[in-house]
């Protein structure tokens, strides 16, 4: 398969690149490194990304940002940053991509354990989570050609412990070669709709 | 009780108001009829009504809007729509809100049935209830002073039928007084953090 990772250069999307890139063609995409940049804030963007990248099977989305914050210090704009970057973001390129995804292709999106086990200072985090996951649920019952689409929801991984850790108490950590593998369900599997924990 | 009730003269407000009025006092909001004019996808408009209304026990939030269409219809600036209005309308109620509410107060907001039973053209209600259902979650371990925070997630009402029913082929319709005795339980109840499902 050809296979577009957005993020390639992150920490999930190195363990995303790694696992799937054995087996097959890897279209590696980020905003300042990667094969072709795209900056999924910006429509323009993503729209001249998949015209340089052309056919592909599977896309795999793994960044997004949000506000991390206490809650009486988060405003509108506050929200906004993950509504416009990991949530939109991510939508617009399904949105976007339906158009020149092979049939029978798939999409793979993110969003994380704080949908469903929050924490202080993560209500955007959480908001923006279960967002995608509903989305996704509800995407994968109106996508033509045999499209399929999924969400990982991954823990807090070990690899972002030192960044993330502090906000995370209790929570148990996941190496990214175990997250990698949720990404390889969904690809090379045959689900649809469903969100995939890896806690 | 002195209760604020956003969407007062809506079908599931004069539910909501049919139930706790004979209990409580209520302040009845809307954009364009009622005690109190709120505009919620404004935020000056929100900071004027909390002006208006002083101190108060309970907010209970019963309206937001979204776009239904097909995905492949569907666009950046349609999923907007639901973001800015249901969502942020919402969520910028209680960031408000909480400045103003009694000690020990609670938010009740509304989120719905496609957050977890998706209908086609409906991506954009199951986007944004998703959401609602996790920021409640989120901010209920949040909240200062004894505050709470739920939210009511119906089925199709049934006094909706004529407008969506369409929609939800074989979805079974809620009276919109069975969903009014879940906005009591949020709100008389000690309940935090819950969705609240009526099905």
């Amino acid at each position: 398969m050809r296979i577009v990772v957005i993020g390639a250069s992150g920490t999930l999307g190195q363990a995303v690149v790694a696992e799937l890139g054995s087996r097959h063609e890897i279209v590696a995409v980020g905003r300042s490194s990667g094969d072709i940049r795209i900056d999924m804030t910006d429509q323009e963007s993503i729209r001249a990304g998949f015209g340089q990248i052309g056919r592909f099977d599977a896309l795999v989305a793994t960044t997004g940002k949000v506000k991390f914050a206490p809650l009486d210090q988060m405003d509108d704009a506050a929200y906004r940053i993950g509504l416009n970057d990991k949530l939109m973001g991510q939508v617009n390129l399904v949105l976007m991509g339906m158009r020149t995804i092979s049939d029978g292709g798939s999409f793979t999106l993110t969003s994380g354990v704080l949908s469903h086990d929050p924490v202080r200072a993560g209500s955007s985090a959480s908001m923006v989570n279960g967002a995608i996951d509903a989305f996704v649920m509800a995407a994968a019952i109106e996508l033509p050609r045999g499209l399929r689409i999924n969400v990982v929801s991954p823990s807090l991984l070990e690899e972002s412990l030192g960044a993330y850790g502090p906000f995370f108490p209790g929570h148990e950590p996941v190496p990214g070669a175990r997250v990698a593998r949720a990404y390889a369900k969904s690809v090379e599997g045959g689900l649809s709709g469903k969100v995939i924990k890896v806690l």
